[in-house]
């Protein structure tokens, strides 16, 4: 079973800090994400500033993880030159879930904290890291040492199958 | 290098037919997928009717491939009841991914041919495979054992990586 399979969203992490190698396996792993015309539209904040990640959980209400976890990379959209209007979205979330996967594979755990549409999680972490106006922020990985443990999910439904016609 | 950093677009496809353990383990990764809330809101149309096949590229420019391919998997977002508005988009893009990666795993080439935000290609997409009115085409993944090899491409680019702030 791959890491694909194994992937839980991991909310709880040791204080172990992450290695730089692995740090950067991860944003490999990110830009190896598909995306439109190949177009790339996308930016990583890395962030592990504790200033910074404690931040956090007072601009986005689902973001307590935050306190706990050693890194996060802030996933962001560019819409400065788009090709292909909108499909951003669908490019950052690609790489935001591979990040998750590779996050797995190496043994870190990891969570997508959902940040774009919503407004004002938008407009409050544009400021926290000073991002240019065309730079949207997507979506935040926390990433840790897990100190919890899941077993694989089994989330297959086939009544959400169907052949040739719905 | 595990199989997230040897996708590559694939769309050349031998004759030979997809297994239909494979077929599921497609689907299983797909629904393997992290989604805001846990809300799953994806439905997914296993294509292998070759006239619905063949009527595809007639209604979306870049879907040419679809001629050579033994299997297209629409994957489908579900309206009818979001809980976080527009995630849809996020959590059905994670699910494509997932579905391109497997694909690698079991030795099959794939590639993402999107569908929405384009208002053309999702009227003809839900015309064609009757679409209930809160179910929307998101994107469509011709999948087959691949006739072209590429080796893993390198998207590496320290220029899209900051630290702690912009």
């Amino acid at each position: 079973m791959n890491s694909l399979f194994k992937r839980r969203s991991i909310r709880h992490y040791t204080k172990e800090p992450i290695k730089p190698e692995s740090i950067e396996l991860l944003l490999k792993a990110a830009m190896a994400a598909p995306s439109a015309g190949n177009q790339q539209p996308w930016h990583f904040i890395v962030i592990q500033d504790r200033r910074i990640l404690e931040e956090i959980p007072n601009l986005h209400p689902y973001a307590q993880m935050v306190m706990e976890a050693p890194l996060a990379i802030l996933v962001c959209g560019d819409i400065s030159s788009e090709k292909h209007p909108g499909f951003w979205v669908q490019d950052c979330s690609a790489a935001t879930e591979n990040i998750l996967i590779e996050a797995c594979e190496l043994g870190l755990g990891a969570v997508w904290v959902g940040v774009y549409p919503n407004e004002q999680r938008v407009a409050a972490l544009s400021k926290l890291v000073g991002l240019p106006e065309k730079i949207i922020p997507f979506s935040l990985v926390p990433i840790g040492y897990p100190a919890e443990h899941k077993p694989p999910s089994n989330r297959y439904d086939m009544a959400k199958i169907h052949y040739n016609r719905w």
